[in-house]
């Protein structure tokens, strides 16, 4: 049975423009919710395959999206790679011991062995697999690599990046090292997902706009492209999404073997479509916020439409959906976006 | 006496391009931290004249920059409305009591009202005036509308916006309201500040990329216009700098009556110049944290020159520098762009 979700991803025709929300298996979904307190914490979520696949598959249930999307979190990988991840309750993740120098980095586990480690990510998977609907599609996905080192430098969020950018500007033989060995790991995990079965692969990078627009090629995207050429070569049939965040003063030269872009809000979709849609579908890019109100999700899905028309698009949020939305609103823009591009 | 400063954010010819530093009466230097320390806190700081007149001259003393800019804080304005305004450290500013609905609004103070009670920063800019060189210019300036109304919405430093966008979406007459009331305070404080002695006028709009670009110019930009507006038609002699943060997929229509437009450091200079080049002198753009290696800095104001040239141009950073920079790498920025950039 033909997925709308993938086909729509290699640009064929399909029946409706198809949507899915980054987020969507969240915090704003009470069914998310109850899940995640008997988990006891995020973390523990992440590693429990029988309740993450219970949460990944709520919002095709609930909300009606057309993809699902694996529940787990980018942090994972450098957790496996020997760190030492937390998340603290209102604070967001921590690792306790943050990469200072090249000895600390030789000490992660790198390669088929830390990626070896990830087996509740691809028992997930499996469980998945088992139960979502055929015409539905699984989004596998991993941070880019230099979105993990961000973390892995700096031991938590952060809104300077001024760890991060000290060794980018002092000592760039050691960032590189360090998002070499990340890469590593990523082909791997990103290879195996595939192999336990997901439909398509989405690589995020969340902090690709602290970099500035003349560095970004080096620190961040040529590490992108070297994991989506491995995945190319050997499985060509698996769609590839980039989602860089925020980038839209350099669009011209965000380009290799992927198929789908995604646009955040930052990025006017008309701006997109002439500098990348010639190349590859795109995806996206309501303003997250819109969805305080359905009148504004209306009017937003609508103006998309209109200069995406009905092909070559993937409908979703510019960003990730906040956890104060209602769901009925949620609905509305799934429902909408389905609506305003039906072909028949 | 000629200031070169002046005459290059209209676009005179100058023996060389001047430059100044966002954030230089800073963290970073040890001879702030001694006063900001006798001064008990940042907001204590900022109402003592003869102590932010002291801070704000140091930078041209000891790192050699062309302007000094005058030393206060965005949100001395909210606070002379008659909000709540603590500087919690380690946090960053707080209002304790921000605006949720229109009473609120109704009882906060407004036009000359409000801007009469700065008389602290009247007073300080007197004091600058009396010792500043006759040669360097003397930049004041304020937050714009809408980077002032997040934090009066949220009453803090936020990652998502998520108060003022529901404002945005579900009650826009309520926010246009908020920054009408600011929009004519900040008039007449900026107004107050030229009548003081300030030799020209930045807008600061930071938080200019928390709105989704279709929305930019009737949230802010508008207001702004309006600001810059009422002081050219009183004071066309006195320069203004417009300043919105991190806006490079429409440079296009950020058009309006003003010198200057600067530009921070996601925008490459290249586009930059292409947009608004020929309407306007741009000032910036060095991403700060190259100031944490001598080397990188100057590479990135050679570049900068290169593509600027010796006219129509200020030297900056593209954002503010960051507490942890070495003063001898500030000063090396500034001496490399007047070096680069001179005539003979």
């Amino acid at each position: 049975m033909s997925k709308i979700f993938v086909d729509a991803c290699f640009g064929k025709e399909t029946p409706y423009t198809p949507v899915w929300m980054m987020r969507q298996a969240g915090r704003y979904l009470p069914e998310y919710m109850k899940v995640r307190a008997e988990a006891g914490n995020f973390l523990n979520l992440c590693h429990d395959p029988k309740k993450a696949c219970e949460v990944t598959l709520q919002p095709v249930d609930i909300v009606g999206v057309d993809a699902a999307i694996l529940f787990s979190d980018i942090l994972v990988i450098p957790d496996e790679m020997g760190m030492d991840l937390e998340f603290i309750k209102g604070e967001g993740p921590k690792f306790n011991d943050p990469i200072k120098d090249e000895s600390e980095l030789e000490r992660l586990i790198g390669g088929d062995e830390a990626a070896s480690k990830l087996t509740y990510v691809y028992e997930t998977i499996k469980l998945i697999k088992e139960q979502l609907a055929e015409d539905k599609a699984l989004i596998g996905f991993t941070g880019a690599p230099w979105t993990l080192a961000t973390y892995m430098i700096e031991g938590q969020g952060t809104k300077t990046y001024n760890i991060c950018k000290k060794m980018m500007y002092s000592n760039p033989e050691l960032l590189h090292k360090i998002l070499a060995k990340v890469t590593e790991v990523v082909k791997l995990y990103m290879e195996k997902q595939i192999e336990a079965g997901i439909d398509v692969v989405q690589i995020f990078d969340s902090w690709a706009a602290a970099i500035e627009p003349s560095k970004y090629d080096e620190f961040s995207w040529k590490y992108m492209v070297e994991i989506a050429d491995y995945l190319k070569a050997k499985y060509p049939h698996i769609p590839i999404i980039m989602f860089p965040k925020g980038i839209p003063s350099f669009l011209d030269s965000v380009y290799g073997n992927f198929d789908v872009f995604g646009v955040d809000w930052s990025t006017p979709m008309t701006l997109a479509k002439e500098k990348l849609g010639d190349r590859y579908v795109l995806q996206g890019n309501m303003e997250p916020c819109r969805l305080y109100s359905k009148e504004a999700t209306t009017t937003s899905v609508e103006e998309i439409q209109n200069i995406m028309g009905t092909s070559r698009h993937i409908f979703n949020l510019g960003h990730g959906i906040l956890p104060d939305v209602p769901v009925e609103n949620a609905k509305h823009f799934v429902s909408e976006c389905q609506r305003v591009s039906r072909k028949s």
